[in-house]
């Protein structure tokens, strides 16, 4: 098959095309003179409204207010199942999924004839296998292709996506999109190819906008853009969930900006995960995976925005989750049926944070993130996770007790013993993660997973701005059950630098789908008692 | 606003179109012209292959045989939670819900600004209030065209939409689709307004299909076809979930045919289904739509394509339905946030059986309804679902014991006292769809249901006819997780005639979400008897 770089690109006199300019250059050059956000979204807007306010002290009347479909800041019913979320709130909600999902083992065979059936004839492959050394990745594209090839289709690879997707991948994959005149975008990898993806389609024959920063914000595509050609999704790259949402991350290397596109029409139109592209995963990847996937559902069913149907999907995602990680990870052979859940549980995860948002969690691994670059995510939301719950269990003057109360549900899907209890649903929430975290062997602290690395090292001086940073994260911030001051947000992430919520997994709960109600049933009173095992200074610097 | 009859159509010599026919009975004319089933799908020939057998033996071959998606008659995974769902298969699995859905109190106002956001600019809006005197529905249009109106959107209103749909309705309101050159559709209805309207956007602008005849089966609209216009579902008429589904059911009189059209691509672009529409129904049409719902979910759990997205709808679904119908239907005044959740709760059933399909109380239904005309379905599933039941939780040779252990996630959901028996899980499940019905005041015998009507009347006699019709529908039929054999389709029709599973409501589990764990501890390893109350022959003709 063909894999061609754009600069090298004959044009194709007979193919029928608009060409809005000649050259990724071209592109790039009009971006430049574009101002970096030329239409400041809502998004946009309050999150430069946030981050103005002094650190620790959240606007309140700003906290209820989610960027949803624009048009509407109204937050969503909020109701959960038989408790009542937070506070009662009334108005309508949105929910987002992809029209058509292929999950299961042998879900790549089947999209060739989706693909085909379609009518795709000219499909731009986007990918990132050129930036990989990843032998998988690669012949996971292979596989793509002969699935393709049998169908009829051509493909017109793309392959050069950088781990972080850019502007000037957007310019040269848009550029190749025209130059074929494709009919239909096919994205294999994590996030960024399938970001890269949404944005070309978001671009190719939009008549409106011609450049990543016009769409930057919450639905700021075009009003009346259609989709001219279908997007086909396939993920090569566990619990990144890009293949099913409405987002798209880029990274605009000229301003130094990451943009950020919400727009319910750049879900792809068909959705595909594999299991088994998961079987040839290292079991690490599988865990951390696995982990991030748990702290979207936990984060998206405590969040502010959910909704019974986000509640569903969360509920469900947990539950699959804690029943079958360990097994998925554990196991020799690979257990297939449990991988398949767990495949399972990352796209029900994934559903759901798509229409009701994240919390601190993600807002402390983003802040991380960028200030330390090539820190793995998902093993710092394994660590923060519990942490981050524990936080959202308390219970205070801002949770009301209804809140607290959501925890009895998170505690019944986790597989914890029935309990009334808010107080006892939190304790086993919170240790049942730190349980599961230890057991597929993920770092259970900060400094564990400075210990890791072995270049990028955090620095404890650094928690402070870390922490007003992750205040500032608008997106996970807003939809957050709760909003700390800075001097709780550094002190939690001081915790997680140096303690496990595992301190005591030695007696900790059993953590069994099928737990018989009598167990355990005598701590149902203790308090919780936070104990400090501290690692020690060893591995901070 | 605009309401004409095609048949006072003048021409708009100013709109660019495309007519392939000059009027609505050259379409006829056309229609009829063509086979009527010119294009036999898989899901065609799978239900000539069942109704060629002898009634009672099905085949078994073809009882695994799931219409899915075009090119895959695999049956999906059909893994559920902790457990295994019948027996051990493995295979991709399709999923499918609308891109976006708005739920809620004021999703009708929000849809508005949708429409106008999508660029929408000429709109035809498809209801059936020519042939209702629901004043109600009438004032859902109004309110519906006045947002459409203050977005900025003309509408063109078809409200010729029969109570069943016919291809006379679909040639008609595609000829004024073609007319009026509309770039959208919205529809406003129970399922026949959607269905018509599912109908047209396959066809407007399909140079390779002109009749409904030609969609007939499972992915049968063209290969290459992609929607030319955005298609908006309003629903009015709860529990018919056709705003969110891939199916469109049309009559054809003149060949005295139920046209099924399956296709993943008629899925609305955008459903809305907003609770403020339910305050003004009246109560029996709340408890009959919520428990239509309710046997939705139920068979979507135990159908034989479940899978683990199809399970975490259902599940939630019955949560919702359980706790939340009796609120809903018996509060004064009117509990908004129970019918909030009786919303959110059909929706989700929607959304599972959508990709799961349905079972016998269906299929039963179906037949009732085949052979009398304008009996209530809704009603006829309230009376079968809990015969249904306790037919699939029966341990049989051909239902092992993972397939019954379903029943134990089935009774948690729906707030029975945790067990893991299933025979007990099972006792609690039907007594607790029993109990739910009787409480809402919905019919307990088919006899009481001929008992409601005043004309039409149902025949003790016909009961053989009606088995057999039944074990023929192959829709629900085959992904019913369990078959009869005529003997026994007979025997519980017959039942559901005379007996109420309600029978033993007096010392039923008291079907509460937050139940003690001890309450009827005891009463675990009763086994469950049938008992007869027979209700006499009063109501038998």
């Amino acid at each position: 098959f063909l894999s061609l770089r754009p600069g090298s690109l004959a044009f194709n006199p007979a193919a029928p095309r608009r060409l809005p300019f000649n050259s990724a250059s071209d592109v790039l050059h009009r971006a430049a003179t574009i101002n970096p956000a030329p239409r400041r979204s809502r998004l946009w807007r309050a999150r430069t409204r946030v981050a103005s306010q002094p650190p620790g002290d959240i606007d309140e009347s700003f906290g209820g207010a989610v960027p949803s479909y624009r048009g509407s800041l109204v937050v969503p019913a909020g109701d959960h199942f038989v408790r009542q979320h937070h506070t009662s709130r009334s108005g309508a909600s949105s929910f987002f999924a992809p029209p058509f999902s292929l999950l299961g083992q042998g879900a790549l065979q089947r999209l060739g004839n989706v693909v085909s059936e379609s009518g795709a004839k000219r499909c731009l492959v986007v990918s990132q296998t050129k930036h990989l050394r990843d032998e998988d990745e690669k012949d996971v594209l292979k596989r793509l292709c002969k699935e393709l090839f049998d169908a009829g289709t051509d493909a017109f690879i793309f392959s050069d996506v950088e781990l972080n997707a850019t502007t000037e991948n957007v310019a040269a994959a848009l550029l190749m999109a025209y130059e074929y005149d494709v009919d239909s975008i096919i994205s294999a990898g994590g996030g960024s190819a399938h970001d890269v993806a949404k944005a070309v389609r978001a671009l190719y024959r939009n008549p409106e906008q011609d450049a990543v920063q016009e769409l930057v914000g919450v639905d700021e595509i075009a009003a009346g853009w259609i989709p001219a050609v279908p997007h086909f999704a396939v993920s090569t790259c566990m619990g990144a969930c890009s293949a099913l949402t409405r987002l798209a991350v880029i990274t605009d290397p000229l301003h130094q900006e990451t943009l950020e596109i919400v727009d319910w029409r750049i879900t792809p139109s068909v959705s595909c995960d594999d299991t088994l592209l998961m079987l040839e995963q290292p079991r690490e990847i599988i865990a951390a995976a696995g982990v991030e996937s748990l702290a979207h559902a936990c984060e998206a069913f405590l969040s502010n925005a959910s909704t019974p149907v986000t509640d569903a999907n969360a509920l469900h995602a947990i539950r699959l989750l804690s029943s079958y990680l360990r097994a998925a990870v554990t196991s020799t052979p690979k257990d297939t049926k449990a991988l398949d859940m767990i495949n399972y549980g990352m796209f029900l995860a994934g559903v759901s944070f798509n229409s009701a948002g994240l919390g601190l969690s993600h807002a402390i691994a983003n802040a991380l993130c960028a200030k330390y670059i090539n820190l793995p995510s998902s093993e710092l939301l394994a660590v923060m996770l519990p942490h981050v719950l524990e936080f959202y269990g308390e219970q205070s003057e801002e949770m009301n007790d209804d809140a607290a109360e959501l925890f009895v549900d998170l505690a019944e899907a986790m597989g914890c013993p029935k309990t009334s209890s808010p107080a006892s649903a939190v304790k086993c929430v919170v240790q049942s993660v730190a349980r599961l975290v230890s057991d597929v062997e993920l770092p259970q602290t900060l400094s564990e997973v400075n210990a890791r690395q072995s270049s990028t090292i955090m620095r404890i001086d650094d928690v402070p701005e870390i922490a007003a940073k992750a205040m500032c994260d608008c997106v996970p911030g807003v939809t957050s059950a709760r909003h700390p001051t800075l001097g709780e947000a550094e002190n939690f992430i001081l915790q997680a630098w140096r303690t496990s919520k595992c301190g005591e997994c030695g007696d900790a709960f059993i953590v069994d789908a099928v737990a018989k109600p009598e167990a355990n049933e005598t701590k149902k009173n203790e308090t919780w008692v936070q104990r400090y095992n501290w690692v020690g200074s060893d591995y901070v610097v």
